[in-house]
């Protein structure tokens, strides 16, 4: 019988992130990170499925948080006001995770390889919003684009939401760069 | 001295693009490749860093043309619309190219690394968009809210493009993207 770790995923996922920014990604192996987490490689396996996805772990749970979001909300709301209210409702970027998520982005950005995985995190994330706005019978192309729409408001609302010198919180920074995305998008 | 071979680069992409149809994408060598399109694996690697990179030998080219594109725009124009205007000005998809598109896009849609793949190429096309509308004076975050805009743009008349159902060209299928864009997001 496997032994219980308590809370074997986090301390994965931090041990993961501490090798990364000291040593590289490419420099990092599986075993070393089981170690620095004082578990197994066997345990690492059992949650991740290598050392790329230890950094995408919460990626399946933010897809499925943000489809139910817009699937709840109200009627009345526009497409793009359904997803922005989903964005608005993401309570995974709280002040503490600030610095773990600038941590996470800067190795990303480092490296090729886990850009590309990121890439296809936020591509699902857009197919996901784009299935949940069918769903309230938006038709297409409005589902897609509105859920394009979405993910660039999210990446931007990220960035600066990690950057340092930043003092909102997630919910303002959704909301002013959807405004900026409409005064971008209809200035002619 | 290496011998010259008319359109080697041409022949290879053919012959890559109907391998992968025929078998798939990973059962598909180099060495392959290179003795359907009649040349050596040696000329091959002239051309291609790789069996992935011979589907994305037009990125660099499209990227280019793009930048240069929204570069020349008339001042007068507001950023979305010198994005718009680039996009409708790609010569690439002429009618000839679509049944070579289509087979294209049913590969990578296929197979993951590819995909990852054609997300980096589009990552990098919207960097560079977002850099030429800052070289015309565009501030952030509108230069990348308009680059993310002008690839969600792009998405959707490319897939339309290559539908075989399509009877309109590039050029109007971006115009009309970019209508049902603003009509998205502009909806309250």
């Amino acid at each position: 019988m496997a032994r219980w770790h308590p809370n074997a995923r986090g301390r994965l996922e931090q041990a993961a992130l501490e090798l990364y920014s000291e040593r590289g990604f490419e420099q990092t192996t599986v075993a070393e990170i089981a170690s620095r987490a004082g578990l197994t490689e066997r345990t690492f396996f059992r949650h991740f499925a290598d050392k790329r996805e230890v950094l995408f772990g919460g990626a399946r749970a933010l897809q499925e948080f943000l489809a139910k979001k817009v699937a709840e909300a109200p009627d009345s709301l526009a497409p793009i006001d359904a997803v922005a209210t989903a964005l608005e409702a993401v309570e995974f970027f709280f002040p503490e995770r600030r610095e773990y998520s600038r941590q996470r982005q800067s190795i990303i950005s480092a490296n090729a390889e886990l850009q590309e995985r990121d890439l296809m995190k936020l591509a699902s994330l857009s197919v996901a919003l784009a299935e949940a706005l069918r769903n309230r019978g938006v038709g297409d192309p409005a589902a897609g684009l509105t859920a394009e729409a979405g993910i660039a408001v999210f990446k931007v609302a990220y960035e600066r939401w990690i950057d340092e010198t930043n003092q909102r919180d997630f919910r303002q920074l959704v909301r002013t760069a959807l405004d900026e995305l409409r005064a971008v998008i209809t200035h002619q």
